[in-house]
């Protein structure tokens, strides 16, 4: 649809014998804005041109139309492909092809931002699949139909095309989302997603885009409130907090992928205290990282605030799965209960 | 079953005033061997002894009783634990607990190899799930039954617990595994799974143990001849061939992973020049490795040396999805058919 205006705008250009040209929003810091309202970066209002009547901008310009072209195929035809398949397929184009993929793949920045869209709604989707989900949810995938109870102990995979999912039925009241897969298979294993009519998901560290935009449909269609439980150091805290507020580098589309409800419940550093937990100490580059997040305004409440200072003031940190100093059901049976009270 | 063969013995011994002890297998470099017969890694004849009668060796004696006990009453209770899990459970022992991870886990390759038994068979899980598989087969896993077809695109994940999963119907003829999800999806979409009689199993890069696992269990129960498609450099061509001959790392454990008539069908040198693929100037630490590879005993028969001093020659790298250059089916019409023929 876009992709078709867009077109069209061109082409009424050269009939009126215009140079065309695409509005890109800009993605440079100085345009990278932290929303107060929506409680998520969002890009200002600087924009820029591409223009074929610059000389040094029309190559860029024809790359952009094969791109898009190259899109519109893949979604008039319902196929999806890699942004590595692209910078390959660039190597038929009139246009000559990428030096580099990071070249197309700016261009594909360039067209998401300008028509405010994601790649995967273009037809182009991340290399790898999202988290495993381990619950009471039904989905339906091009008529398939799938049970996320019965997809095997490894859960259903959240496909890179997750808006083509539908949801058919939800027995599920929350999301219990866990960093790591080890978490994950203990809260299976142990039948936590009855205990606390949980979708249990296992985010595999940094959560990837299919996976943030599964938690917020299912957040914002379904209604189930999102809980983030990861490792207590800076790189449990940021998985957490990429979730909720997006990150800078994908301002330009985080309106699709934040949750900014997604509440926090992994291990904090009064949790290490309380529960006198096994630690490590804090690295050098963990000291760093918090000093770093102390500034950042996603970190800006007292929350944060005080438990980052705690953190830093303790010199430790520790794993979600440190729990299993007292016993492998102790997380589900005291640790979690606890988090989901409060 | 070896767990309570063990605790009698050393019930036995103590009761006859004998220090008691474990024989484990040496798993220093010198005691790996490349078995020609089995064309896989194993270990040779040599062994220690660990015995609670030597003072250096007794809290380590102590505590591979105190894993013994734990991976006992994981089987006992029918659960899985991760290493992870493990290392923080015996902050609990009475032998103390461990300085790092890296002191449990040799504790668990002991108990391994002394036993002849994957960690799996002691209730330890990896972290990590295994690969996707898509296709024609239906297996159990607990009374639940899955349909390899009816997962979702993103396939049936192989779970860490994969002995326990029963084959029950298969409709493939082959196996098709590949390096990467974007080539994983490519033939989920293009339906190479009917086209083959194929299950496309995505390997994520380097394949888990429940991966290779999964693989030597279809090969070997199935009957499935097994075709590896990899990118054409050094390390698709170790991916490939760590499945098919094993690691020398888990010598001890290869009997029960490695795939040895698995078949490469990966890019190689003479595929860059014969199909004029897009490709990348081999790196240092590329050459570095394919040098490696030259010396390595899996890497002696004719095809694998003429591959590598052409690609050495060539100077050249190229992945698997180089091949959309011609388009995004042609991996699927022109080059799978001319690979699996040949």
């Amino acid at each position: 649809m876009k992709l078709s205006e867009f077109g069209i705008s061109v082409l009424e250009d050269i009939l009126h014998a215009r140079p065309p040209k695409l509005r890109v929003p800009s993605r440079s810091t100085s345009n990278i804005i932290y929303d107060e309202n929506n409680r998520y970066y969002t890009l200002g209002e600087k924009f820029g041109v591409r223009s074929a009547a610059n000389v040094r901008q029309v190559k860029k310009f024809a790359q952009t139309l094969c791109a898009a072209d190259f899109c519109n195929g893949l979604i008039s035809s319902g196929k999806f492909a890699t942004l590595r398949e692209m910078y390959y397929t660039a190597e038929g184009w009139e246009t000559g092809a990428f030096s580099d993929q990071s070249e197309s793949d700016v261009i594909v920045e360039d067209l998401e931002a300008a028509f405010g869209l994601k790649r995967e709604d273009l037809g182009l989707m991340p290399e790898e699949d999202g988290a495993s989900v381990y619950g009471k949810l039904v989905v339906d995938e091009g008529g398939v139909r799938i049970d996320a109870t019965k997809a095997g102990r490894a859960g259903y995979t959240i496909p890179p095309t997750i808006d083509d999912v539908a949801f058919l039925r939800c027995g599920a009241k929350r999301v219990l989302a866990v960093e790591t897969m080890g978490m994950y298979h203990r809260l299976v294993q142990e039948e936590a997603w009855k205990k606390f009519d949980a979708l249990i998901v296992g985010l595999k560290g940094q959560a990837a885009r299919a996976t943030r935009r599964f938690l917020k449909r299912v957040n914002e269609e379904l209604d189930l409130p999102v809980h983030l439980f990861t490792d207590g150091d800076p790189f449990g805290f940021h998985i957490a907090m990429v979730i909720i507020s997006g990150s800078a580098k994908l301002a330009y589309i985080n309106h699709e992928l934040a949750v900014p409800d997604a509440q926090f419940i992994g291990v904090t550093a009064s949790d290490i205290s309380n529960y006198d937990l096994p630690t490590d100490k804090l690295r050098e580059f963990d000291i760093a990282r918090l000093k770093q997040l102390q500034k950042d305004p996603r970190y800006s409440s007292e929350f944060w605030q005080s438990e980052i200072k705690e953190m830093l003031k303790l010199g430790k940190k520790a794993e979600q799965q440190a729990f299993s100093k007292y016993g492998l059901e102790y997380v589900v049976n005291e640790y979690l209960p606890a988090k989901l009270e409060a």
